[in-house]
């Protein structure tokens, strides 16, 4: 294992204090426990969005800190929950008075911890609501979850969310936006090779030199089905065909494409898939109108590649397209 | 080999066209020859700003065309310079009248292959003026270059001559604050894994497990020597030490403080060694006043990051500071 680190054990605490000296614009880091909230704390009047999981999906979620997306990411370590603890004082800090939204990926850990710290930030007086993001169509149930994993789609969860608690939405009116945009939001991706966790020391999974594995988690769980390694056209429709059968797009819709690296890939190949997949989406009629490409829910060094379709409407889409100013999204 | 590409052979137009509709709001493509335009063309008035080489360094070139930096990118074969009869055209379509600056990086293919099209251009009655990049600390002359590389310190000379151009400064001034950049900024990076050219098929070079190479260039030319892997404080040490003695930076100045990504690496790597640039620049009592931290000047999937130090006086601050609406780089 050869990485850019010091101490595994220290990995995540030292990039997160990395993060936040360079973002010391738009973020505010706590060493302990481990948080990254806006600079300048919770805004009055204005619902707070918290999220939070297990390190090692980078820019997920420190990244999305700052106005327009969350007010707290709460970071486990690597491809761990963080502990009810440490979400707790995320939950509270987050909380301005108008109440919290947690936005949790679906897995069992995540959702445990955020429901146990929930109820310790409701007994504090906060009004939290929760949603669940489980957008990978790969697997129902897997390794670490009941139900569909949540994957990329938390990207357009927590942007579109976000723009809605900027805009003054009360947390009922904030909830039921993030929980439309999850109904509406379906992922699936591929992995070239296996990620190494640094206190492990050796690669998650063994994966052949010449196949892929189609449907693989953002953990490295298991996917649908080995291929051997296919063109990025062949895959890209394998992983667009099972996104768009799920969520039953029909010609004339309007949609946001978002390819997704997995964090080793380079750029032009994230491209590549693109480009198929828009002329995919194109053949059946859909309407690309929101794109969406790069490292935004990685798996360390995973080489690999997630394809996400998001169902616009007019609300959606004005929602996504508002002002956000964090590290890892801004416009 | 594994990667998400079709046939290596057009990797490189695949992934450009994939960008041009992922980014239609931003930049127009050309595929033959290849190139990306700033979207509307040549701004009437303004100085135009042409960069381009070879491919697999992306968002480099592609990535910073928009309004604040470049006019037209042209991107080479992966690690081989463009032609003059495909830089010429991105020469001219830059020029609204006002001349054009074009930005190359310092390896004796980018050089030559410039000064013919820019020979060219100026038949055709375009002003053009040149500035070569060499901010790379680590060798003087090596495989592909005499004198120093171009690598990371491109992105600032590019950021800070777009905002120049964008004001309205002339050809002169903008050439001259591009210069000034570009005798200000020191890199120096390491490689972790070597990367994979497409068309090739294996690693462009043998690097031992328990090995980096410290000052590697970024399509993995030898650098000044291999050491034993060792700890991400350590390494960067090793980066950011060269960097400051041939800046001959002094207690008390500003600087702006750039961890780039080489492709594979992931970003929470990146913050780690960024952590420690910091420290180190803090301890020598030189003021980190700007930061970037990112993937955007990469050798492919290659794993490794290099450290980037601009001296900033209140003017490169300010040009840093502008505006920038491009496809990697926006504020």
């Amino acid at each position: 294992m050869k990485k850019l680190i010091n101490d595994p054990e220290h990995v995540v605490a030292e990039s997160v204090e990395g993060f936040g000296w360079a973002h010391s614009d738009i973020v505010e880091v706590r060493l302990d426990p481990l948080l990254v909230l806006r600079r300048g704390g919770a805004v009055a009047g204005k619902v707070g969005l918290v999220s939070g999981g297990g390190a090692g999906h980078e820019p997920l979620h420190a990244g999305f800190v700052g106005v327009g997306m969350l007010d707290a990411a709460v970071p486990g370590a690597v491809f761990t929950s963080p502990t009810p603890d440490q979400i707790l004082p995320g939950l509270t800090a987050a909380d301005s008075g108008s109440g919290v939204l947690a936005i949790v990926k679906n897995y069992t850990g995540d959702v445990l911890n955020f429901e146990t710290a929930v109820e310790l930030a409701e007994d504090e007086g906060v009004s939290v609501a929760v949603v669940v993001v489980d957008d990978d169509v790969a697997v129902k149930d897997s390794l670490y979850t009941a139900g569909r994993r949540g994957v990329a789609g938390t990207v357009a969860v927590e942007k579109i969310a976000g723009a809605a608690a900027e805009r003054g939405d009360d947390l009922a009116s904030v909830a039921a936006i993030a929980a439309r945009v999850n109904a509406n939001v379906r992922s699936m991706g591929v992995a070239l090779t296996a990620c190494t966790v640094p206190h492990v020391g050796r690669p998650s999974f063994d994966l052949p030199d010449d196949e892929v594995e189609i449907g693989i988690g953002i953990h490295g769980e298991p996917g649908r089905h080995r291929i051997p390694a296919a063109s990025a056209d062949v895959i890209t429709g394998m992983l667009l065909d099972p996104v768009l059968e799920d969520l039953e797009v029909a010609r004339g819709e309007n949609v946001l494409l978002f390819v997704n690296g997995m964090g080793g890939t380079p750029q032009s190949e994230l491209y590549v898939v693109y480009r198929q997949a828009h002329r995919l989406l194109e053949e059946r009629g859909i309407i690309v109108a929101r794109s969406l490409v790069g490292n935004y829910v990685t798996s360390l060094e995973m080489q690999g590649a997630s394809v996400t379709v998001l169902r616009l409407d007019d609300e959606l889409t004005e929602l996504w397209d508002a002002p956000v100013h964090t590290a890892a999204l801004r416009w």
